[in-house]
């Protein structure tokens, strides 16, 4: 064959549901020469990452790390160490993310049941006491932030208690809301939850980190029966991420570098003035696209700041707007998932993409997509409408 | 929490069973701006990568592409898609990384049959061939290159055409043994392997080469059961990797640019070429070692170039020895796994690291850390030996 050239490229404007840029010092350091998986200087740089993801998840719990896959090797991970055969599990599921956590523990063995509520919206505490009231689940399961509708599930310090009373163990999908919006693991009584590194965090994806309570260690710990994966057996991954820092598996070193500068920069602004840079760029960012006619999938009241999915307008062409806007300002957005495949747009603003120049350029370049494609919009409008937000602020 | 400053590294020289250091080519690719994972310039990345690692692998099987994590996770992969629950496999173990293979395994629900050969020996043809035809496995499972030992499988063409006459499927690692020995995954008849990124490849730790030749696809493809892992699942994992590109996971964007690299400086060099150049620098690093008087546990017929494994001399303390090298000099050598435990030093020469300038470096550096510890040695002897070989090659 052939030998290709040296990979080059300009990357991207990230502006989908992840990945989302990586910052550049995030970058720089993956390029480090590594070390060894077991050097004491590699044990170093795991102990700051796992101290800096405690502080990033609000947690205490010592078992609390990155697993070495991404995001979806996460959800494996909590699931099949908590679940053994015959066990049942409530999934609570909005959208596309919650039936994947139905299909993953449907392969532990578990009695799964499955509560659906309707995309865009979120679930109410009642519908939540009522099916833990019916099933006696060992485990609840259920997205943080649904990253196909763009919906934040709310209430989730009195789930959490709702679980607690009923000896039930909470696991959470934090995909999407790690270091973009408020997650309180230990304050919500959360018991083991997920994430990625590609989105709130700053950092090229890879990377799962997860937290389990004391509680679940100990569930996990007295398993009746062998965790089915072996690569994502806490049992034993524990031992490299713990005090033996024992061999398991050989840790991907350019990514746990990438991880410990993207969470230092998390703790360097502050998670407080993080969500509220979140939330203030989704405002001009909404008010921009509502100028536009764009129409929100979610209820207002339990939008995303980070993931604003919105219906693609009558007469236009979901495929080549998007196109449009990759060819044309090199800018991707996400199209729909499931459901809403050919329909929706989802549009992230995440970690360092969520800033005021960002939004402008967007919804500059959506302006002329959609002109293009015919629609009628006051010129400079949508960014008008940004810029009173910001002035605002 | 105090916020840790920056990350900084000045990396070593690991000349341990990997991972050995990353190019620089590769280290600088890994720092390019992301890729969307589902965009039109990353899919042509994605498959110029399995394009070229149908090359390094010495196969034209369509499904080949490298599993997002670390090798061990392509060990899980291979094994849970071609075993349900019931079959029969026999796994041949001559050390660490074969009985992992028996582990893991053991969590399918398949019928497990372990033939145990000593460490630092090879299996020999009849051994195999009396295993096969008394269990009459789906699957046959062994290790080609053997990290823990430093022991290369040979006849692997002949064990090929023993599982294909027995109508079983003959399953391969190749962690350690990729890019650096010979390795002909068509013409050797196997259907399944998985190799690593940080070895022969010289890329970071975090992806796992594999490839699945058409029977096994097949017998995937057939499966009665579901696969037992979601992340694993080679029929869904297929669709991403395949002419779909459908969305599955979020594919390490970073970790690909740098198997790209890694794959394109392996090609430039020429696989024969390649192979060379670990024997020669194998051969004076071995008439280095033999003049300190360090014995191989390897027998000499089976012993592989790229990770030489010796005994720790008596008198000497294991640890001490392996910290004076990383404190005085910053290079990582291995130690013992398993039964080898405080016994052995494993020597890696891989990828960039099989170079004369490191051989006669860590030579040198051996002698002194030796000498430290009381053993009487020819000043100078080692290098001396070492560069007789080179000035005859």
């Amino acid at each position: 064959m052939e030998i290709p050239t040296p990979l080059q490229t300009n990357g991207r404007l990230l502006l989908g549901p992840g990945p989302s840029d990586a910052s550049p010092q995030v970058l720089r350091a993956m390029s480090s020469p590594l070390l060894g998986h077991l050097d004491p200087e590699f044990m170093q740089i795991m102990a700051r990452v796992q101290a800096m993801l405690r502080e990033a998840f609000r947690t205490s719990n010592p078992v609390t790390f990155p697993v070495s896959a991404t995001g979806m090797a996460g959800m494996e991970c909590c699931i099949v160490n908590l679940l053994e055969p015959g066990d049942r599990v409530v999934v609570f599921t909005l959208g596309f993310f919650g039936n994947r956590m139905v299909e993953v523990a449907g392969r532990t063995g578990a009695q799964v049941t499955v509560v659906e509520g309707p995309w865009g919206k979120e679930f109410s505490l009642e519908q939540i006491g009522e099916a833990i009231k019916k099933v006696r689940p060992k485990v609840v399961a259920l997205v943080h932030a649904e990253t196909s509708t763009g919906v934040l599930q709310g209430n989730m310090k009195e789930i959490g208690a709702l679980c607690r009373d009923a000896g039930a163990l909470l696991l959470v999908d934090a995909v999407t809301s790690l270091a973009c919006v408020r997650l309180e693991v230990d304050a919500w009584g959360i018991d083991a939850v997920y994430s990625c590194s590609q989105k709130g965090l700053g950092c090229s994806p890879g990377l799962s980190p997860v937290s389990f309570s004391p509680r679940a260690v100990e569930v996990i710990k007295t398993r009746k029966t062998k965790v089915q994966s072996w690569y994502f057996d806490m049992t034993t991954v524990m031992s490299y991420w713990g005090q033996d820092r024992a061999y398991h598996h050989t840790g991907p070193i350019s990514m746990v570098y990438g991880i410990h500068e993207g969470l230092r920069l998390v703790l360097e602004e502050g998670l407080e003035n993080r969500w509220a840079r979140h939330e203030l760029n989704h405002r001009a960012l909404r008010a921009g696209l509502e100028c536009m006619g764009l129409e929100f999938t979610a209820d207002r009241s339990c939008q995303l700041p980070q993931l604003n999915a919105v219906r693609v307008p009558a007469g236009v062409d979901d495929l080549a707007g998007r196109k449009y806007l990759l060819e044309k300002f090199g800018i991707e957005i996400g199209g729909g998932l499931g459901d809403f495949k050919g329909k929706v747009w989802r549009l992230g603003l995440m970690g360092q993409n969520s800033r005021p120049s960002v939004v402008l350029l967007a919804l500059a370049a959506l302006e002329q997509a959609l002109t293009k494609q015919g629609v009628k919009l006051t010129p400079g409008g949508a960014v008008g409408a940004a810029n009173a937000v910001y002035s605002q602020s």
